[in-house]
């Protein structure tokens, strides 16, 4: 008996999960779900249906958990308190100050309906967060530092192209090497936010358009980029699509603390990734557990869980004992 | 109400378990116990018992964990199970082939008497093996390396000191790194023991040693150091008491993996480790996985436990709201 997944959602996430999906043997794709029209939708695997979101609750008893792929800004607020009513959820909710707002919505409906709603799954918040959290743990006395990139920032590249006169515009994220040698280095540094990151934009321009204006305008937006070292590049239509169409990213996790009598003793844990496609290992990360939500359930366990809850033997397809002899 | 500890065995690891105790706020050691004279022994807690090891029966219900820091090799397969009868206990048991029936062993008598007994706790066993489980149910399409150091390997120095003519012997093990690039690069290569890592030996001889006879049977030691290019440096006892007198250690897991519908995309997850301190920091996460196992019995739980049971959050002296707050 394969666990039967549904997708709701079929942008680069949903792709990803349908993706990923074939990589788990225990897994079948039962349904995907969309807010288009399904005649219009060509998923990548054949005999599975497109149906439209609204006929979602036909599937209840015929799908094992549920898997959200909409934004974190508009959709998933109301549809994964919505879906949870229904189904094992899993979602990537990642606005970091409204988590517990969103647990909480969350963890109300899926208790009452006996259901595992994990909300915040991917690698951050996801692994990055389990790291931070073990190595927290491990090491009381010490400092936690998160990078990000080199990759691929949605957000910010989504602003600049809201600046008139741009036509396109990708934005990558880069840690600064000397930011993350001192840490490395196990002196704790204290790192303002221009520090730790700089900020590269590549941009396609009107044809008219005034370059230097885009710039400025670019490098003081606030929140964005004011408080960054932003580098802006104008390029073509066609390099745009040459050399900026994947969507890496990645990042690092680093703890440094000391222990002993007299804290003489130093240790550095370190956590990386370093991602061709952030959807597909966001949905790689995703999938697996979705798994644990299912055994989860399947224990009698309901309510709203993150990372931080699941025994880590319940994400793997492998039986207990070969975990404990092949990777203990 | 703290969390009161026992550490049996007042070696290295019950002095970093010692010493970790106090980093953590909700913890307090309640006894030491020894096999040698209590009398004879000094610990760095002041008003803490030191008992002898056969008293342990009459600390029944006033411990609740107990860290057992003995030898995996004939410490542990005896005293885990029999102080499991009594205690929810914690071990570093990391024979990694027998892993499995000292498993079945420790978990008969702990259910028997509704102990949680957690075993095989530390770096490797421990947070090696997670990091390994974690990215392989992450990236199923994946190959995973381990590599250790650069660390001073008690078992291969003790391996040197009992060659006739040696008075002392300290051996480092160091990845190499082409071989860490190489995986790294995610081309996925097969690598010998060899490739893997070097072996350095420091050794003091007697003084009428024949050096080069020392070398040829630290190079041709089965098992120890045949399989691998060893390095022997021939040092005088003060050079070893000045530079090798720490017990440093340290390590990758990698995974490198594939996804996409054409298996199109690379990533790379890596944890590392940089120790000052092998036993501080096996004891730093030892004393983690020992709030995990006191609050699992509290839930209800007992049972044989590895690191892969463990719900993240349980090992956090933080709490649930705090970690989702300010971790995820």
């Amino acid at each position: 008996m394969k666990i039967k997944i549904g997708i709701y959602g079929y942008g680069n996430l949903g792709r990803g999960i349908e993706s990923a999906i074939r990589q788990n043997s225990d897994m079948e794709l039962v349904a995907v779900f969309t807010r288009r029209d399904p005649a219009t939708l060509k998923i990548n695997t054949p005999d599975v249906a497109v149906c439209a979101a609204d006929t979602v609750k036909d599937f209840i008893g015929k799908i094992d958990v549920m898997i959200l792929c909409g934004g974190s800004a508009t959709d998933l607020p109301t549809q994964t308190p919505q879906l949870a009513s229904m189904f094992n959820v899993v979602d990537s909710f990642d606005t970091h100050a409204k988590i517990p707002e969103h647990f909480a919505n969350v963890d109300a409906i899926a208790k009452k309906e006996s259901k595992i709603a994990m909300i915040s799954v991917g690698w951050d918040p996801g692994m990055f967060s389990l790291n931070r959290l073990y190595a927290g743990a491990i090491l009381p006395e010490g400092k936690d530092y998160t990078f990000w990139g080199k990759g691929v920032s949605q957000g910010h590249s989504d602003a600049v192209r809201r600046i008139e006169g741009v036509l396109d515009a990708r934005q990558y994220t880069i840690p600064v090497d000397e930011a993350l040698d001192a840490v490395r280095s196990g002196v704790c540094p204290e790192l303002t936010t221009r520090d730790k990151h700089i900020r590269e934009c590549f941009v396609v321009a009107a044809e008219n358009a005034d370059k230097a204006l885009i710039e400025k305008q670019i490098k003081e937006m606030p929140n964005y980029f004011a408080d960054y070292n932003t580098i802006v590049h104008f390029i073509t239509e066609e390099e745009m699509k040459r050399d900026h169409s994947g969507i890496p990213h990645g990042g690092f996790v680093i703890r440094t603390g000391k222990t002993g009598l007299n804290s003489q003793h130093n240790h550095i844990i370190e956590y990386s990734l370093k991602l061709d496609s952030n959807p597909e290992f966001t949905a790689s990360v995703i999938v697996a557990f979705a798994r644990a939500a299912y055994r989860m359930n399947k224990n009698g366990e309901s309510g709203c869980k993150t990372v931080f809850d699941v025994p880590p033997a319940l994400l793997s397809v492998k039986p207990y004992e070969e975990l404990i002899k092949e990777l203990l």
